[in-house]
C-alpha cells in the first residue's frame, strides 16, 4: 500500500476497504468536520497507537446546523487537513459529499430523549440529532473497533456514549482531554471566526472554569454560588472591555447523566457556552 | 458444535458468538416476534439456504406496541418455537428479555419521516419507530448479511429496506412473498386470537383482494373504484355474518414509496387493515 493517506469520497469504496481490513485488524476512528486543529490531532494520535488502521472522516455535516447557523461559512482547509493527515500517519481520510451521505428520499434519524434536553440542547435543539444520525451512517460504514472524541464537546460525548451503549455497537469510545491555546483558550475550529481583540475576550471562558476550580479546591461545594461566581467573571469582561459577550448558559451537572446537581462531587462536569459577538464558543472542566 | 439451535439470552454472549462466525462464515438472520408459523418457516428455510449460520430472534419487542395494543396477551410458546427451529437447522435463537434489550437509561430511538405516515402508520403511530429502533440493536448485534422479511407486512419491509440503505447497513434484504392458510387467509400470529366464526370472517381480506386483482386482470386501473369494491366486498361480509367487522384502512400505493396513486401501474401494492371484533388483521398484494 502507498503511503498514506488515501481519499476515499464514496461509500461503497470507504465499505469495501473496510472489508478487507475488518478480517484481520483493529480500526480506529476519529470524526471530525475538518479544519484540522491539535485537538483533533490528539485525537489521531491516540487513535494511531492504539489501532492496526486509522480512519479520520471529514465531513461538515448539515444535519448538525440549524438553518440559522454558521454552516456556510464554517471553515475548510482539505489541501491542509490531508497534510495533517499525512504527517499524523492516518491510513484514509473519508471526505464524502452531502449528496452522498444524504441522497434524496433519505429521511432516518437516530435521537436520544433525554441527554440532549439541557446545556447544548436547550438552544440547539436539532443539533444533537444530527450528530448521532450521521454517526450511526459513519460507525455503519467505517465498523471501527475504537472511536475518538475530545472532552471539550462533552455533552456530545456522553451522547455518543450512550447511543453506543444502546444500540449495541461493539465500538469503544475513548474521550481525551481538551487541548488548549497557549494563553487557555479551548481549541476550536470556530475559534478561525474571533478577532485579535475578541480573542482576548474569549479567554474569560477558561479562566472563569480556572476560578471555580480553585474556589472547589479550597473548599467550595455550592453550584449556585459557583455558577455566579462564573457569570460575575464574565460579566465583568463583558462591561470592562466592551465587548460583545452574551452568555448562553452556565451549568453544573453530573458527567455521566447531564443532570444538574447542587453540590459539587466526583466527576462534576462545570461547562459554559458564550457567545463572543455571532460566535459561540464552548469550554468546559471536569472535576474528578 | 452441538446440533442446534443453541438459545442465548445475552447481548454479549450473543455478539461474541457473532464476532468467531463473522471471521468467514456468511450470516443470514430471521427477526421474530415467535409463535413461529409457516410464514416464519419459509423466511428460516430461505435463509438456511443463503447462508453458513442462520440466526433467529425471538423477542415480542414492547417499544412497538401501545399501551392500548396486545403485547400482554401476543401469542407466546417457546419450546414450539425451539423445536421448529431444530427441524429448520436454525444455528442460534437469540431470545432476549426486554430488560436485556431496555436497561434503565435506555434513550434512543430510530425513526423514518416518510415511510411511517400512512397506512399502519396512521392507526399505529409509534410502531414504527419502535420496529427500527429494535431492528438496528439488532443489526449491530447479530451483524447478519442477509435478512429475512414477509411481504405480509408490506410497510414494515418498505421501511426497513429504506433505514438499511439510509443507515449504510452492509446487509442484503430479502422480502418473501406472502404464505396463507388453505382458506387464503395471511398466516399471523394473531389468527389464534380467532373463534371459529372469526376465522370464517377473515376469509374477507384474502376474498376482497382476490377479487381487485381479477378486476384489474380485466383492465380495471382506477383506484378509487377498486378501493370502493374492496369496501363494499367486506361491508357485504360485517352484513350477511353478523360480525364485528371494522375497516381501517383500504389503500392503494406505489409499492416502492408508499404515496397513494390513482391508477394501478407495476409494483403497486394495495392494502388494507381489518378489525374482526378486536383482532386487527392486514393483508395485502402486489400487482407486479
Amino acid at each position: 500500500m502507498d503511503k498514506g493517506p488515501h481519499l476515499i469520497k464514496k461509500i461503497p469504496d470507504m465499505m469495501n476497504i473496510v472489508k478487507v481490513h475488518k478480517q484481520n485488524q483493529i480500526i480506529g476512528f476519529v470524526p471530525t468536520m475538518g479544519f484540522l486543529h491539535k485537538g483533533h490531532i490528539s485525537l489521531i494520535q491516540s487513535a494511531r497507537k492504539d489501532n492496526d488502521i486509522v480512519v479520520v472522516s471529514i465531513f461538515v455535516n448539515p444535519k448538525q446546523f440549524a438553518p440559522n447557523e454558521d454552516i456556510d461559512r464554517y471553515p475548510r482547509n482539505i489541501k491542509r487537513d490531508i497534510e495533517i493527515c499525512r504527517e499524523q500517519g492516518v491510513d484514509y481520510i473519508f471526505y464524502p459529499c452531502a449528496e452522498e451521505m444524504y441522497p434524496n428520499g433519505f429521511q432516518t434519524s437516530v435521537s436520544l430523549s433525554e441527554l440532549t434536553k439541557g446545556l447544548c440542547g436547550k438552544s440547539r435543539p436539532t443539533h444533537f440529532s444530527g450528530v448521532t444520525t450521521v454517526l450511526t451512517k459513519l460507525f455503519n460504514i467505517i465498523q471501527p473497533d475504537n472511536v475518538y472524541f475530545g472532552q471539550k464537546d462533552a455533552q456530545q460525548a456522553v451522547i455518543v456514549k450512550q447511543m453506543i451503549k444502546d444500540l449495541n455497537y461493539p465500538i469503544t469510545m475513548h474521550i481525551l482531554p481538551i487541548i488548549r491555546e497557549d494563553n487557555g483558550i479551548a481549541m476550536s475550529s470556530r475559534n478561525k471566526y474571533l478577532s485579535a481583540g475578541q480573542m482576548k475576550n474569549a479567554e474569560v471562558l477558561n479562566k472563569s472554569l480556572k476560578l471555580a476550580e480553585t474556589l472547589i479546591k479550597q473548599g467550595e461545594r455550592n453550584c449556585n454560588r459557583l455558577k455566579k461566581i462564573i457569570y460575575h467573571k464574565i460579566e465583568n469582561e463583558n462591561r470592562n472591555s466592551n465587548a460583545n459577550i452574551k452568555i448562553d448558559y452556565i451549568e453544573i451537572v453530573n458527567f455521566d447523566n447531564l443532570q444538574p446537581i447542587e453540590n459539587v462531587r466526583t466527576n462534576t462536569l462545570i461547562a459554559i457556552a458564550v457567545f463572543i459577538g455571532q460566535t459561540r464558543l464552548i469550554d468546559n472542566i471536569v472535576i474528578k
